[in-house]
């Protein structure tokens, strides 16, 4: 029984070894190279562990690092859906779904509905944890975008608004971080140019 | 104050993105791509979490898995040293070092200080948390190597001792997987050629 489950286990890491592959539109620092799922999911889990002070309310910050640590898997059979892409977004929850069934069903039954949950939970964003998940899921590309001098903005034409409008979830998981996010990450490059503003 | 502190931790986290450009000598399942060390620790975090009941002893999850999350950032200044590169390991001590005070020292003072006594209690591998981290940290890789057919102990000519040896330690952090890992991730790779057995 106790090989058996460890070997559920380890086909699930291994599956999991393909989320390296699942490209995102942000620009890591260095401005030439895109980040993959895997390294945003390393970059944010830190964040939310140092960060996790400043979420609005009290938040049990293991479950929250597990949350972020697995919230893209489903990617690896859904494909990243960019967050100004409104056509995708059409089927994105019904690929994703499909995904999480076939790709947290590997593991025993027990941990495998314990992420399955997990990840729906994120999905609602309901929670103190999933909304500093959201938080962390957000402010960390914002921060690459913002270093990179809005590359990644520039090349899909993004908006001031869509970028202040997505960032509402990051004020539900932490007003401070909103605020900071707001004042030092985005509307830098509205003044600049990197995100358009409607005239 | 607290733009400041916050100030200090976005430096911290812009600098530390440096760490998906540190490449390690690990082939990814896909056996093309070598992976990078926050790839590994994104792996491994994942990996800490689900296999916590396996420890030895009774562990702090959070703090294991913080552990992994920042065991390699001292690599962003020191560079990665491959386990069996036993020149490189001569000078890999005060290299990491001297890594560790710089890019933990970014961080406000109490963060950094706790992230910098955390790595040093990483390498010393002493308390029941830091033993399951190299657990995790070695049994990682070794997934990959097995998985890949051991294509990059073929290409670095490693002997079944040396990785025997390595391992030692993921039984200081669990015994069961310890066991796991040499009937099913290393022993078959000595039978099929990919780790070589002295005569």
């Amino acid at each position: 029984m106790e090989k058996q489950n460890l070997d559920k286990m380890f086909d699930f890491f291994r599956e999991i070894d393909k989320e390296k592959f699942i490209g995102r539109q942000t620009y890591l620092t260095n401005a030439v190279r895109k980040e993959n799922d895997a390294e945003h999911a390393w970059h944010a889990s830190l964040m939310t562990i140092l960060l996790s002070e400043y979420a609005n309310e009290k938040i049990d910050v293991l479950k929250t690092v597990l949350m972020i640590l697995i919230h893209d898997i489903v990617e690896i059979d859904a494909g990243d859906t960019y967050a100004y892409d409104e056509e995708g977004q059409k089927t994105q929850q019904a690929r994703e779904q499909a995904g999480a069934e076939r790709i947290f069903g590997i593991l025993p039954e027990d941990k495998g509905k314990y992420l399955y949950d997990l990840w729906q939970e994120f999905e609602k964003a309901e929670t103190p944890e999933a909304k500093f998940a959201h938080a962390m899921d957000n402010i960390q590309p914002l921060m690459l975008n913002d270093h990179t001098d809005g590359k990644a903005w520039r090349e899909h034409g993004v908006y001031l608004d869509q970028v202040l409008n997505r960032q509402k979830k990051t004020a539900e998981g932490s007003q401070i971080l909103f605020e900071y996010a707001v004042d030092n990450l985005i509307m830098p490059n509205a003044v600049s140019g990197a995100l358009r503003v409607e005239s």
